[in-house]
């Protein structure tokens, strides 16, 4: 799968490009992006051929300081209403911090996402990159069965 | 209870005002505060003796127009670690759409919020006020139904 | 002059209050209120027979960290267009940064401001608070001959 | 001269190649960028070889409605402290409203910016895009004589 990056979604070359790709593709909403200016980034890709598109709330910019992002849950019953396209959330970058990423997981499988972006290492403290936000394996297992039962309610 | 309202969160009089009354608080955060200082107004009114103050996250104002808020979700971890205060989600604000309200709610209660404030009314199409984001009994009951097992999940 | 702090821009009943007084009123803008907000207001004081009322933009709340505030000057043009009420800049809460107050106070004269606020103490490092904003005597009198130039090229 | 706009400020590959370019290069902020990802998105080109970065401050996305964007005007004096690059203040796009556009352009020139951008044109009904924000040639030449009286006040 091909992932688009936050920075990179109002790249209009790069995602012309990936239209024209067979892979499946991952797009990122931009930190500031409003739900039209998303969708219109993902028609670029699908005006070149490619359908396999997924969406990927991950957070937006705001005063609040308490997270690396402000995740925006109601963005998924929002594009459910204007869009057949998937839609995951980003937990662990879009909250930035490791205890917050199972409960927003949580959130995410309860809002109604079609799944779920985890990062997860054996050793985080020992992680080249973004160790702050990671689960260990068996913070994972765990989080893995609250939304899997979580997921079973809502079906 | 005494609802103190988000344009009130910072009118200090009425916060002492309400420290010295005998009935609990709910304290919604301001529009546009940080934790920092929503926790600082429920200081003011548990200064002057009244500790059962409940804090409630109604969503703050960004620039995303697809909800009347951003609801905030990882205020509810966020504040679970610096704070002993109950904390619940107001999904009817902090949305002001029906269609949004039943999965914000049971999103509330899967990243762990106290509670929910749910606005419902019989006929919404003749409410008085805000009736655009208001459940029906039947909506209401579903709602119940679906947060009660994800409680359960959680618990 | 009786000044209505950004926190209580939308206590109604202090709104009443002052309107009922014969002192005129500085309303300054909340941190996340829109336009509409602010002359509603505005408009709470004079329908009650005071019309000496004041608008005050102090900056509004947003991601930017380099800034307490972020100084919407636009404002003063909007205003401009839909109300007759004198509008005014605040340029020492509106920026928290004593170098940065002569630059956006030149800036809120040309915009078309009808006045400024400015902190000034003859010694902040011993300010009892907001030091770190204000002007000494000397650069506020270099500050005030550089925006009445200003004030005289846009008139 | 080349112009990256506010969509492409972190397209790494695109910095990087116009950085072996000998045109100079202006740079918009972000949407939602911080300073700091500003500049380094500058030194991104300037880790190439080119040196010639002009910043172009355009406007951050905020909750208000009032302009398309929110000009940052207090960006100027803060990049002035720690980057030698010069800036200039896009008050078409940073507003986009004509009858906005003279009064930030002299407060983009009042709090020190280097230049402006200005779209003109001499028959903004007919413009095939942004006439909303064009200035004619008659407000122009105004806006040139005010802004370079204000000029010489602050040299």
């Amino acid at each position: 799968m091909i992932q688009i990056g936050a920075r990179n979604m109002q790249n209009y070359t790069l995602l012309r490009r990936v239209g024209r790709s067979k892979l499946p593709v991952l797009l990122k909403r931009g930190m500031a992006a409003t739900l039209e200016e998303w969708l219109l980034a993902a028609e670029y890709i699908m005006s070149e051929g490619n359908y396999q598109v997924v969406l990927c709330e991950r957070g937006v910019r705001t005063f609040a300081q308490h997270t690396r992002n402000t995740l925006d849950l109601a963005a998924v019953p929002a594009v459910r209403r204007i869009s057949h396209l998937p839609i995951i959330i980003d937990a662990s970058h879009g909250t930035g911090k490791n205890y917050m990423v199972t409960p927003l997981a949580r959130a995410g499988v309860a809002v109604g996402a079609d799944g779920l972006m985890i990062e997860v290492h054996s050793k985080p403290e020992e992680a080249l990159s973004d160790g702050a936000q990671a689960l260990t394996l068996d913070e994972f297992e765990q989080m893995a069965t609250e939304v899997r039962a979580i997921h079973e309610v809502i079906s």
